[in-house]
């Protein structure tokens, strides 16, 4: 029988950018082996990456560690700002996630949102109601923000790539562009009209990409480390992933803008570029695998490629 | 600010199969309001769901409650009767999930497979190799087992749909067809050689749908209940998801063939036929959604619809 170490270490690359040398189904007859994911990151120059932006990150502190998301300014720039303003003045400190349901999103916010006597005040500078902000005009991220496009069909939208590391969708005739909901996307939940959103309730996907939300939610930001501390939690099993007693929900200790931070507390994360030659290749390196692959799909999805974050080099 | 209940309520019909009257993107202008997905279930003639196979279901007991895994011995006909004779000797009985790495697999079997000394014997009747069973005739398919074909473009595969409660993918070209890896789906592990996989090592999908797999490694079965069982599990903090110590592991208490269980313990469940007219209108009732949602894709992923389940009526 198979031994388990090396079984298990046959399914590494198909979940991590860990691609080896490739056989490529159209490939040429004499094709040099391609870079594996490691060399095309070990030979990345320093200025394919970034850092974090302060005032656009927030560092979320639960029991089990800390997650940290980015804001997407671009593409929702009224949410931002609240989010940020909502951060500044505390409003998540000691409140709860209260929902998890299985392969769909994890929802944090105030489980009393419902009840005006005890509901938690929005801090000051937090506007109640905010604009809906489920699209951009897509030339505004082609020249602003860069677009990496990708040339792999999909579905879902007539075309798709990444700007500023975010999964991005777009429809030429439209003329618009909007944020797809991949794994560890975070959005905004709303009520039934489209501008009742305003970030103090945020849900983050834990399963298979839920595209049919794009286009028709506030998608805010992504998780870019600690996805594991929102994923794993108990299902809840009431309806939607409710949780039937307020004991069984996970508490959130606090929410912070990265750049209120002391400076010898942030989190010293690099980015990869999308925009960067590394990021092309590692998106091809996906798509002709090598090693222990006998085939390869020769297709990337936009939401089936995680963006790389390292430590700071020192 | 808008309530949580109704915030949360919202999202609902993004996760579960309740859309109302929808606003399709290219619907007559007079169209009549399209059922929703409970008036389609509710509407559903019994001969639309069909019963467990007791000799093709496997019933995983953990501590927190059981899974049920149908097999797919259309697809992989070594791999389903070797996992029955596993089922039937006890082989996991006190074995462990070994490994969960967010947002791709939990994998379990026997941590001791390494150590010729240590690893738990196979039972009798099963076999220490198996052939590789990546794909089958097309026409095997088609014929034998229906296909639901999807209209709907996918990049992995040139044509996709349902067959047996299944995920399908299938290329004309090469006249096979295959199981497609969606949230859910049950794999053999192997290690370099292809058909080095026996069963005795399965993991299931638990993030997006890591389609790279397909055609890369055998498929043996699909998640029909209790997946929160397996997806909400402590990730490992080593290498690809592995628990550092043997303590962090999740026990397997049982995993028995359904067959070999008496009639009352047996669950007491009926899946929905996906070569019924049921399944195509819910289909269509994902594709254009309604109530909450202001845009409908028009479209849908072959990994983003999972066929439901019901008790047995009464």
């Amino acid at each position: 029988m198979p031994h388990l170490r090396s079984v298990l270490a046959a399914l590494l690359s198909a979940g991590l950018l860990t691609t080896a040398a490739a056989a490529p189904r159209k490939a040429p007859a004499a094709a040099a082996p391609r870079p594996s994911a490691q060399d095309i990151l070990a030979a990345s120059p320093a200025s394919d990456w970034r850092a974090l932006d302060p005032e656009q990150t927030l560092l979320m502190d639960l029991a089990g560690g800390q997650v940290i998301i980015e804001l997407a300014p671009r593409f929702a720039p009224a949410h931002a700002a609240n989010i940020r303003a909502l951060a500044r003045g505390g409003y998540w400190d000691g409140l709860f996630v209260v929902r998890v349901q299985d392969n769909f999103v994890t929802q944090w916010g105030d489980p009393d949102a419902d009840d005006p006597a005890k509901a938690r005040p929005l801090p000051a500078g937090a506007s109640a109601r905010l604009p809906a902000e489920f699209s951009v005009p897509i030339d505004q991220i082609g020249r602003a923000a860069g677009f990496t496009r990708l040339p792999d069909v999909d579905g879902w939208a007539p075309r798709t790539g990444f700007a500023e590391g975010f999964a991005v969708a777009a429809d030429p005739k439209s003329g618009r562009a909007w944020l797809a909901h991949c794994y560890g996307t975070v959005g905004a939940g709303r009520s039934d009209a489209v501008d009742s959103s305003n970030g103090a309730e945020l849900y983050v996907v834990i399963g298979q990409a839920p595209r049919g939300l794009d286009l028709n939610i506030t998608v805010v930001g992504r998780v870019i480390k600690g996805m594991e501390l929102l994923s794993a939690l108990p299902r809840g099993t009431a309806a939607m992933g409710f949780y039937d007693k307020p004991e069984q929900r996970t508490g959130i200790e606090r929410i912070r803008l990265m750049a209120e931070v002391p400076a010898a507390e942030r989190p010293a994360l690099q980015v990869l570029r999308t925009e960067s030659a590394t990021w092309t290749r590692l998106l091809d390196a996906r798509r002709y695998r090598g090693g222990w692959f006998v085939h390869s799909a020769g297709h990337i999805d936009v939401c089936s490629a995680s963006v790389p974050t390292r430590p700071v080099p020192r």
